[in-house]
């Protein structure tokens, strides 16, 4: 055990730039299994690499597996951490409790199977098999190796009535059904059942946004979809009152889509991955209403100017990640939800 | 008058990309001034460029007055509206009505002396004097030529009993007040009167945001500058009840500096348009606290993702410029506050 001082967010292990940068920001972590008091160490089973990320690899080495493999051990072996020097963004990773601190608060015991739902790009990491298990070839990547927690961090045991490969799909979305019930919970304790439309609504976060919506009270529940494909997914399970096909980036298509479906939205939750939904956003979305922004795509200048911009008097949040109690919620949600539940298996099955 | 159809919200006047783009997104606007039926036509007086704009463009150019007025007048003649193509962001102005169409809602009338509240990055603007009255040194620029507003916008008339530079500058940054006058009274609302830390509290939104903080009911108001010639400038006033330097820049810097002044914050508010101050705005907010960032240097992922990365839970808030009745809320401050009057008069002082 380690005896320097430690900081609950990590800057005791940050020795590139020492100091000044919080381990997100870092070029460089200190990534030694042996621990200070308040962390816990993982022995890794598998990383997850964020879509981003191993997209951009993959396209660097133009689907060369082994090159891909190769760049994934070398930015581990140099930073002390997975994070993709070109997109910024890690992933999550599944393993199993080898050691806790004396002072962890994290509440974990040796021998738990986790799944650490802060960012890889924060996470010391050190490989032991060159990954020899992973042909390159797929965001799920085999390891072995140490990870460690810091005191502030978030870890979710696995539940044993899920595939560990179900259950990390759910937990990597889970912020963003916890964050729609409780703004849906908010609008209801005003007085108003209100009318909730999901953008992106076949989609992982989406689905799970819509399960959230009318497990917490929403009054009418509006999916939106791209194209008939997803409407025609969509549709069957019944987690919408209205589906509606529309381009989330157009502003007067989907603000008329969404009118014409039942609008304007009480709460519109953002879930589609590109740019350029903030206006239409705002346009779809009553006055008094709130917006729950949880695509990496959206512009913050684009939101606030655009709110001015429309005279648009709504309340805008950045979908943070993390609300007490996520991947239990989401986990339930899935499981109380059938259609949720098959939804997740089929996207499972078609990335096989 | 033109006759074709028109949009509130001025899709009629995007050029490119046409059909598709809100004008806030649009590249180039037609800033003709002949007018719809819906619209009101300004005689510009004077531009306010946004902070984070002109700051762009000043570093740009390294302070060469005469090559930063180029600048503008190029954007402006491409664009058809003043929008810095690096920060997205606009400013503000003031002019005359000087015709106002027959089925406009905004209840103006020709003569009125106006300042605009949407921003310049989605009004139609023309140019006709090349800013020859502007040294290109300060955000107020001197101004000759036209402005357009839409069916759905926001003017305000100024006040009889406030200089019109004084009215504007209050008027430019009345979206922030508003808001924390919103969230402080729902903290308040909830059972606790909040402590407050705003971020860039010597300056014209920082100020108004303190004053703000105190009358909706704040417990505690924490204002942090990054200097010695800030605090001596913020502390006689009385509007923070704790005065602290620190660089919001720096995770730890900050919030060992809000905590030593009896923090972490229930609402912190971002008042400094630097980058990187969305993870030390969030270490130095309480769990369950609220973080409205102004800021257009706010990064959406950075705060998205760092919260997450810090277990932080959070409510962050994209700082919309609109809240109904805005102007008048920060007129009335600056009125009833005379520290914030003269911190106002002195930043005038200092500009002229």
């Amino acid at each position: 055990m380690r005896t320097t001082p430690s900081s609950p967010v990590g800057l005791h292990r940050v020795t590139e730039p020492a100091g000044a940068a919080l381990p997100q920001a870092a070029r460089v972590l200190d990534a030694g299994p042996e621990l200070w008091p308040d962390e816990v160490r993982i022995d890794v089973e598998t990383l997850n690499l964020d879509a981003a990320s191993f997209r951009q690899l993959s396209e660097k080495h133009e689907g060369d597996g082994a090159a891909v493999r190769a760049e994934v051990l070398a930015i581990v072996a140099e930073r002390g951490k997975m994070q993709n020097p070109v997109t910024g963004s890690g992933g999550m990773l599944i393993g199993t409790v080898a050691e806790v601190g004396p002072e962890s608060p994290l509440g974990l015991t040796a021998g738990d199977r986790v799944a650490t739902l802060v960012s890889l790009s924060l996470t010391p990491l050190t490989l032991t098999d060159g990954l020899e298990r992973w042909d390159g070839r797929s965001e799920r990547v085999p390891a072995a190796g140490t990870a460690v927690l810091f005191g502030r961090s978030i870890a979710a045991r696995l539940p044993v009535d899920l595939t560990p490969d179900l259950a990390l799909m759910v937990m990597d979305v889970c912020g963003a059904p916890a964050l729609v019930t409780r703004v849906v919970a908010d609008h209801v304790a005003r007085g108003s059942a209100p009318t909730v439309a999901v953008l992106g609504a076949a989609g992982k976060s989406g689905s799970l946004s819509l399960a959230a919506a009318r497990a917490a009270g929403a009054g009418r529940t509006i999916g939106v979809v791209p194209f008939e494909a997803e409407a025609a997914r969509l549709r069957p399970t019944g987690l919408a009152d209205e589906v509606v096909i529309a381009d989330a980036r157009s502003p007067l298509g989907l603000s008329e889509a969404v009118a014409a479906a039942g609008g304007p939205a009480d709460v519109t939750v953002v879930c589609v991955d590109v740019p350029g939904c903030e206006q239409p956003a705002i346009l779809a979305t009553a006055q008094g209403g709130t917006i729950i922004y949880f695509s990496m795509a959206t512009s913050f200048s684009a939101a606030a100017l655009g709110a001015e911009g429309l005279a648009a008097d709504v309340t805008m949040l950045v979908g943070n990640g993390f609300v007490p109690g996520h991947a239990d919620l989401a986990l339930d949600l899935l499981r109380g939800t059938p259609a949720v539940r098959s939804l997740f298996e089929s996207r499972l099955a078609a990335e096989a």
